[in-house]
């Protein structure tokens, strides 16, 4: 037992009783890796409200403060002299935790979970991944904004287009390499950007860095990494080719920093977020965070209840909803990376877009988590490139799709479509979080070998010869629900049935 | 126990053996409040039929009775001779009540029901209401006409209406206020009428009085009240602004007087409900009132069974069926108030409406209470503005429209498509009866909530901003069913399963 | 007990003992009400198959007889000298009957169905029907053609009609009476043919003829009764008015005197069944008569097993399928009555109807027991009326609809589009086979209350204002599957949950 | 007990000792019909892979082999060397097997199978199928490509078209024969070629050889059938008319062989597979293998793990993805079969086909077995024959399809719109499988039934009548997913509910 060590403090160093004296909101003190931190004045401040601090007053919180802060976030928000120092470890309590019996029964399945060759495409992780993943961490990758109709729809979208594949193509070598901002990659899709990594795989983004080298396909840096920016850089590999997804903060020094020093670090592309002035409710996520911290208290209606808003927001009250067209000719001025707008919804925004000069647009609804009842990237392509094509345009960007990519076929329907790419975001944080590195390899891997095979079943050798006479969109744009059941007569119906056994 | 007080009455005061003789057809009395009365004679005329009434013969009947009897009845209807006075209710048997399971079940409900922080958004609220609500109350609340198909289809109907936001517009300050009839209010939105508040709060309409004023928006007083039209126009407080809402009763005297004094005691509008010469058959209330009286009777097929048709009815025989547009003049004539038509449901009676100079229209069907498959309000606007805009004529009334609002984002679609303001009814209903005034109060600050960040979200920093172009509504008016489902077919069709677990 | 009778025959009278002998294929009689018939040579012409008759061999059949033959069946088809006399019945040993659990439970059911005024709409009908039905009674009106698709149809096609209805209207006095071919009648709809009502209640057709007297509406008289002809018309009161359904003989003499006799017992009306040259394969009620005869017989393969096709098609062999246009002028030549077509289901027909000269049409496809995929009727009645107001020809014949009418909405519908009239047929037969005559009666009530406020609802006081500009149809036409179900998805989804209950 | 036998090998036989010493991947052996082989250097060959052989590495693997390998396998593709000649096989070591307890559960389905005669449509037979076939029998039958939605979609299709049958046709003669490639047909279907017989049925194709010619249809012969091509041609009786259908060897002597020993063989024509460059992915084929041979391996990540995926990509590898329009003149040159194109998907490939002199095309994506999102055949006919008769070249080829038809209706939809015929496969398949050569009958025998009543109810007496005014395709091509279920509220609906039961 750990209680049998010597409680003896190295000179200088903290013990666990200093630290557990201040464990109110008149003195607040934490320790995190392993050094104590003072957070008293800070906790009216912390963008998750004060409530979940306090439920560390006096303690390790190193557990919870892990996957949902960047490495730096200390140096940055808390001034030096509330840095207390080193704590003894071995005099820290170690807190016996109550029985979950919901991470009881996590920790059963974990233990037979499938074998990563027991997934065939990319639905299989998502349902391993919910199986194996802690509460918090799935709802928080899991979760749309609102009813989560426009997270469902972008699936959907893609099974509203349909194929009219040539035959009789001479199909034995099939190549769907192509290039993105002038980068070549193996496969028409990217990594996009996905925060909070490290809530699903203990090293976070840089398993993503290693999964896209290995099959030479970009990954989008995002701001709200878990890892560090410059960790995930150094986790790349020879000539890989990384981009950056910038949420442009109220401070253009801040972004103005970011900007440069990711251009200097190689980044060879610069993704602005464009659809997120805010960030969205996602109610499921809210939902977990309650049950966290106040299930079985009494409302006071008062301002002591914490009304936490999730993950997403608490760290991203930096962004600035004040960022408009008239801001790119600015980013212009400070990095030569291709600036590719992320978030674009009309065909209106997209000759914008053209008209101010931008390399590239990704049509995105933000993975369904910020508007609902926007539309799906897919409908907005296929709105947006006949009017391109009809004034000439459709060479002046590049266009890209993210959103409810689950299958080859849904990247070819894109391509053919006229997008440039597609990218592709939680089936692989869901292949990480439920198999590391090995789970994103395979992943990637059925994706192409799905790619092969459809490719050749469309009657397509080669990306160039993807074209929109090989889809049939008709049934895409129509936004309809059924007239609501007939109850009564429903009940009353005698659905029929097959052969009865017989008796023996 | 109370039997073993004095069971003297005071002089002149009755006993509760006095009035228990009078149980019968031939000679029925009744306590209310204390006070007896002589109903004999008014058994026939009761709109809720005698049944209900005998079944409270030489009883007490006031928790029956008040919830859906405006206070001032009694005097209104029942003559002065059969007043029969104050009543010691010491000596009044209490009835020990049947143990209904059903109450049983819901008292325990009501125990464990979610603290108030855990509503998220206003379907929260009447998930909770459906749990702790009294059976009758909530059957009379969440009913509709017939198959309630139209009830269904109102909120449905926004969920065919698909955003197309602008994305890079400064959204840093969003003001989501409006003016409706000339108030100025904080969101687009007024509490509709609605009947019978009691039903859910012991304290009834005003109690959305409160919670209007908080959040400064109208509150639209309804003629079927619980509380008496005077107790909440008291419930107003500083400047705040209501509106009525009016059945025309078919003897016009009263309901100039009604309408007099309405403006007289500061109402800024006169909402003609005009889609409800008769009170719909709402099935599931009925339903809910039959199995209170009847479940145990046998058929005799004849008048001896009580045909009631739920709370609703009972109340709203005065209502005028004959009511038409020749009657519009007259009502300008006796008010300066603006005149407003709730229940409009055709571009043709829109323009008449135009044409008469009413200053208003509200798209509604009533919530779904009156015909089944009357189309949805939002998509009757949507049928509505490119007619009046082709004439010029957008400008020459302002339009509401209610039914299936919940969500910040189905006001924005209503607004881009025309609407001056949406009316919410059952929604605060619910958030009253689950939590009384803090429960609307909530309801109301989640909608501005979400208001503020759907705003940004859409690109737009005023409601003058939102308009026809940020909405995409092609599905809208496709009324469709499925063809039947394929019984055998599916049957016989085994899903396709993700991975198992493996073994240990 | 009976077997303590003395079980003397009179003289001339058969034996129970003497019958029992001739149990087989090769002698085989049985009893029916009371008298013996010699079976053996009419076996293999049996239209329902030997196997069922033999079944009864040397026993008294009478039970299973009695509602699926015609009163004089065995007068017509069994020639006279086959017809062995009469038996005492006290020597025929009553038969203990196999315990059925299907059929105690059905009893159990019957002991606690619902009171009449339980029912408050035409599908409740028919939910009771379904729980205290016997099996085969409730298969055989049940079901409908292969898949069941068109039956399901029929009603469903009413839910793609929305309404457009007026306000301020005065509609104090509502009249929903008209005509049919000239009779006047108090509500839109009929009393549509359906066959063997035995089944449902051992009064059959006449039930429903007392029923149509009280409420001033039509019956029209089906081929197939279990009661005679005479006896339906016996029990018409008064002016009542009557039509008949006319299955075509293939022998002419017999529909002509069929023809004539109506007729001469005053029909005002003769509705051709034109959509059933060969009677419908019904899987559901050929299943239900199979587990009846042959559940635990293991196949032979050969020419044994009895090929059952349930009740209807063992009836029907009569029927010419050979009937076309060309007979039409015979029938004009042979009777006064107006003559309908029932069963037409495309514009060209009512087109070539007009022009053969008949006076009425019904859209109908047999109530979805013929052919499925048949639209429905109201289908055919949208795209009919627009051709025929083309050509002015709208007032040139009567078009009536029948199939899945429920609802006065239905009727208001249909009588919108341009009919004259709905044929009702089901929904009387569930009312009759729960509750006898009350039921029918209280059904048809329903209806007129349910006329009475849709009317009203919709801003028509009688039925000649209903007009085409009161519905929305543009869903109708749409035969629509959903995409199949994304099976992989749907089960990664984790769908959002309302709060959770709190901790006690 | 067979070791109570004598274990003497005759002179030259091998013993079950000699082989169960080479029982690993240094040195494999195993029988195969009494016969040894060494397959040590044919594994890394295997198109199945090495794991499944080495399950049986010094075993008789008899059982497994046989289904999936057609007879003469071992030949073709084992040098001779390799084979070691006969087995005692009385001195082999039978295996106990484990007990399986889902093929347990099987055969107890098996002992209360259904009789053939509760059969009354074709979905009845898949029913029983699904229970009594083999696990990995059925997965490889009902499996389709990726998310299986073109495989269900093939049938779904078939009901978004609706009839507008004529009346009052006679149709007292019915005759539905046809013609195909010159070939007088019963009924206008035949039995499209489908792969590995023997799975479902020990005597393989030869079964449906003598369903076809009792029905007078034609049989497709399968170049992957589990009996040999010539076995399957020496089942034909009298007459009787065979088509091979034909995957093309990269090899085209081999093909050349084929095509030629058919002509020589009397085949009448020769199906071309298009659609098929690579075999198709079938997750739920392939998670049914990996059940079988990897559930309790823990992943090493590395090549040893079998990455099976399903019977029929293993028997495939030799087809020929560089097959292309060019080759067309080749096949015309060495054959004087008509030359038909098996799984033409659009218009434009359809002109080709004409262009270059073939006699007839396949709409058909191959049973929803190879690009999921394809369209089905119906709906790409529904395209077709519009812009050929445009042109006047529909007479020019004949037009088949396959896929998903069910019922008679079916068949007729596609003679209506302008199909020779239409090709069945699975429905005969799950038919031979449940019930053998009978139930093949019975198959053919119900779709005979359904077609002379449906002819006659569409008004039609023989297939020259059938024609594009007797159907109604507007829905057929409209591709939708309804907007993503409201999950909050449906769940705060209380649905409608008939009468309850009364109390006792």
């Amino acid at each position: 037992m750990n209680r049998d060590k010597q409680k003896q403090s190295k000179p200088n160093q903290l013990t666990g009783k200093d630290i557990a004296k201040h464990n109110s909101r008149d003195s607040c003190w934490v320790i995190i890796h392993g050094k104590a931190y003072d957070v008293t004045e800070f906790l009216p401040e912390h963008p998750g409200g004060p409530k979940i601090i306090l439920k560390y007053a006096g303690k390790d919180a190193t557990e919870e403060y892990e996957p949902i802060h960047p490495p730096d976030t200390l140096d940055k928000y808390l001034p030096k002299e509330k840095h207390l120092g080193e704590v003894n470890m071995d005099t820290v309590e170690k807190e016996e935790k109550e029985v979950d019996p919901d991470e009881e029964a996590r920790l059963e399945r974990v233990k037979t979970m499938p074998i990563l060759e027991q997934c065939f495409n990319l639905m299989d992780f998502e349902a391993v991944a919910r199986r194996v993943m802690k509460k918090t961490a799935w709802a928080y990758y899991s979760s749309g904004a609102d009813d989560e109709i426009t997270m469902r729809e972008n699936h959907s979208a893609y099974h509203k287009i349909w194929f009219r594949p040539r035959v009789l193509q001479n199909v034995k070598n099939i190549d769907f390499s192509t290039t993105m901002l002038g980068t070549k990659v193996d496969i028409p899709f990217y990594v996009t950007a996905t925060a909070l990594g490290k809530l699903g795989h203990p090293e976070g983004e840089v398993v993503l860095t290693r999964g896209a080298k290995k099959h030479n396909v970009i990954q989008m840096i995002p701001t709200l990494a878990s890892c560090s920016f410059d960790e995930i850089v150094d986790a790349r590999e020879g000539d890989q080719v990384q981009w950056l997804q910038l949420y442009v903060n109220a401070d253009r020094k801040i972004t103005e920093k970011i900007v440069k020093h990711a251009e200097a670090r190689g980044c060879k592309g610069l993704f602005i977020t464009v659809d997120a002035p805010q960030l969205g409710r996602r109610e499921k996520d809210m939902r977990s965070k309650f049950s966290d911290v106040g299930s079985n208290v009494q409302s006071s209606g008062g301002s002591d209840v914490d009304r936490s808003q999730g993950a997403a927001r608490a760290i991203s009250s930096f962004i600035d909803p004040a960022l408009c067209w008239d801001d790119i000719p600015w980013f212009m001025s400070i990095t030569k990376m291709p600036i590719i707008l992320k978030g674009v919804q009309r065909v209106e925004d997209v000759i914008r877009a053209i008209e101010v000069g931008v390399q590239g647009v990704v049509l995105s609804n933000h993975g369904g988590r910020q508007l609902d009842f926007a539309r799906s990237g897919i409908e907005v392509l296929a709105e947006v490139m006949p009017v391109l094509r009809e004034r000439g345009w459709a060479d002046r960007i590049e266009i890209f799709v993210d959103g409810g990519v689950r299958r080859a076929t849904d990247i070819i329907k894109a391509l053919c479509l006229g997008a440039k790419g597609v990218g592709i975001g939680r089936p692989f944080l869901y292949a990480m979080s439920a198999y590391g590195l090995p789970g994103v390899d395979r992943a990637m891997q059925l994706l192409k070998d799905e790619m092969e095979m459809n490719m050749r079943l469309i009657g397509c050798s080669s990306v160039e010869e993807l074209n929109p006479t090989l889809v049939d969109t008709r049934g895409l744009s129509m936004h309809t629900t059924s007239v609501p059941s007939d109850t009564l007569g429903l009940n009353v119906y005698d659905p029929l049935v097959g052969p009865r056994e017989s008796k023996l």
